[in-house]
């Protein structure tokens, strides 16, 4: 695969203070940044200085972990993205929402006013959000089974798709001799009936500048990949090892295409946790600096209850426990869930070390290294079949965005993998995406009516 | 009732090109202002030069009306106030969201978020969404009752208010050096069980600058009062007459202190749509001007739904039909209801007058005059026990609020009747309401526990 025209895609991953859970407790880190917006309006604008694609947000609508271990107040994403779109210009905007607690009929209008706010820059996350502690915040004791999830996901981004076209891109005629604002034929109801969905439209926004936003997704799960095969652009995973990042790559590349898709239409961004020094001791230094901050006693219970086991039994200078379920008993966070145990096993890592290695980046991967070996790690991802860019995860904000920007970014332009200029304004102009068509007006009508 | 200390309060409501349903077809009217986020960043702006409480905008989530008549896109409310904070400093921000077609946990989240970003200006005008077209939108085939609506209202306030106080004010200890981020003693489940709602919480946003969003109520049926009596410190209202709207201010006065609040503590704004030039004739010609661009083929269907007649029982030039239904038939609106077939009776305005007359401002109160007048009406209603201030609704915008702003504006200044600059810095404090108190701790969570 080669390196002349292909170019790298890069998002920074934003979170509070840092990736990594002790962050905050480090001297320089605000610990109250995780809802000061003029902490991410810096962030959005160093990560804009650099050319990235797009900025993002996780999010959940539960407070995860314990408020006593780290930041735990956040800003809703939306909000979040639009207060970014005024403070920047180009960068893509992309935030986490889910289908399993929103209605298709808000969701849809929000990220179209985000779309419309930003010029073209918006994208969203698709999440089905596992566990019970965000069920409980809707009125349900227990989340819905993952498979569940899924359909309802799947069937929630049909309905937004033909919310998004329910006006033509042309259907606003403006006439103001004849009194006639927007042409009546050209904006229509989906009148969608479904298993899970009931929703008439048309939305009340029109068409979006980019069509609608950027579909991301990130479960990796089987039911994840088969959603994203369908949908997505791009796809944020997690991928410890170059030969599991290759499978993923090409076992998603091989299901987009089974899909009917153009394999192309589909970027994959895995996780790294870069932690960058001007020497490569000086950077272990500051990983375990780190994860000496990290509070066992918080970790360890957060551990026990994703590997769902009793905290006790995870002794903290021992190895895992052997007879922890299987991931098909699993009913959030699956692929996650995998990683973890895969990653303890074949790495040996006691408890104790478990917990520095996820709370530097929650399982995706850590690494640890000059700007030129952060470099050299990327390129040889990329080019070998495992990714079509990265998803950079600073383990502490803004310090490792800015030491990325100023220092690996360069090399990354040096060796012509990345973009030195923004040559588009939309997000999907920067991963070198095309406008979707309209499923209901133009050629596509033409095609499928 | 003197006006030494007493002080008005204006609210600017915002609507694409103006409140007059034909506004969008002058020549100086941009017809996609409506999705145009500069557009109400400009108007934001005015509005804050002449020192408003804040800024205002209607919601439902759906398309209301024919597409033909008028601008139909929007952008969602949350997402435009959060626009607006980034480009204003000072003036208030309240958007409309309903409690029908939203869950408390995902619209209190969004509201607080909003507050943060703004630095304590958000307002959140709480309505019940009537009609079944909304409903339609969300997978229910009729809108639910009005009774019911109002019932899950008073519940998902509840809710609300109980997620806002979930985090104590001082509960983010940040305590670097012992590693606790937050006292989570200080940050509690709500473990709501109602009617309607299940909510466990917290909430995953902080306690927000003015504690949660001033709270605005602008339904006026006996339901709408009563609601407003409880929760509400704005009300807007529709009122024609001194009288009318005389007997509605110390109605919601008195229904207020029936329910165990300060009356001084809710404040009403009756709307007004003032048509303002240097002279009189001049405000007439201008509005007849307006009234003369509205298509009636359009306004007489939409007269026909409200009033729940067929079109052609409406005859343009004769009187509304004596045998309408009666308001204690109507499921949705009431109170509008009401007010539109009171107007046409006691004024004996022809359909074609009344079409004029709604497409002004929907039913409330048109005024043309001078600046002069216009003050003069204004101070009129203020000074005799029926209004605490007004909802300004230009008819043209932006020019309709620039001459609000830049004529009546320094006459209600020179009367000493408004503010001269900002005293406070969040919505609340612009409206002389107090922030409230958290439920769950400190001094009030003494004389209620």
């Amino acid at each position: 695969m080669g390196t002349a025209q292909r170019k790298l895609h890069l998002n920074a991953f934003l979170m509070s203070t840092g990736h990594h859970e002790a962050s905050w407790r480090l001297p320089e880190s605000d610990p109250l940044a995780g809802t000061d917006i003029r902490h991410y309006q810096n962030l959005a604008r160093i990560a804009e200085r650099g050319t990235f694609d797009s900025v993002f947000f996780a999010d959940s609508p539960v407070i995860f972990g314990d408020v006593g271990r780290r930041p735990a107040g956040k800003l809703e994403p939306t909000v979040l993205l639009t207060a970014l779109a005024g403070a920047t210009e180009k960068i893509g905007l992309i935030a986490t929402a889910s289908t399993t607690y929103n209605d298709p009929f808000n969701l849809a209008r929000r990220f179209a006013s985000v779309d419309v706010v930003s010029g073209g820059r918006a994208g969203w996350n698709v999440v089905t959000t596992a566990g019970p502690d965000a069920a409980r915040n809707f009125g349900v004791d227990d989340q819905p089974a993952h498979a569940a999830r899924y359909e309802r996901a799947a069937e929630f981004l049909d309905v937004a798709g033909k919310l998004w076209d329910s006006w033509d891109d042309d259907a606003v005629v403006a006439d103001k001799e004849s009194g006639v604002w927007a042409d009546a034929d050209r904006v229509r109801p989906i009148d969608h009936e479904g298993k899970h969905f009931k929703v008439r439209g048309p939305l009340n926004v029109p068409r979006s500048p980019q069509g609608y936003p950027l579909i991301v997704q990130a479960g990796s799960s089987e039911d994840g990949k088969d959603l994203a095969a369908r949908y997505a652009e791009a796809v944020f995973t997690a991928q410890q090892t170059l030969e599991d990042a290759q499978a993923f790559y090409s076992d998603l590349k091989a299901r987009t295409a089974a899909a009917g898709r153009d394999p192309e239409g589909i970027k994959i961004l895995p996780g790294i946790v870069p932690v960058i020094a001007s020497t490569e001791a000086d950077a272990r230094r500051l990983e375990q600096e780190l994860d000496d901050l990290i509070k066992p006693e918080y970790a360890r219970a957060q551990l026990a209850k994703t590997l769902r086991v009793a905290p006790e039994e995870l002794a903290l200078d021992r190895q895992l426990p052997s007879d922890l379920p299987s991931e098909d008993s699993i009913e959030g966070a699956k692929s996650r869930y995998t990683l973890i145990v895969e990653l303890a096993r074949r790495e040996r890592l006691t408890v104790r070390q478990l917990i520095g290695r996820l709370g530097g980046g929650r399982g995706h991967r850590t690494f640890s290294g000059t700007p030129e070996q952060v470099a050299d790690a990327i390129q040889l991802w990329f080019e070998n079949g495992a990714a079509d860019g990265f998803n950079i995860m600073p383990p502490v904000l803004p310090a490792g965005l800015e030491i990325f920007v100023d220092h690996v970014v360069p090399v990354l332009r040096a060796r012509g993998l990345f973009r030195t200029e923004y040559s588009g304004s939309t997000l999907r102009e920067h991963y070198g995406l095309e406008r979707p068509l309209n499923r209901y007006s133009g050629a596509l009508a033409g095609l499928t009516a």
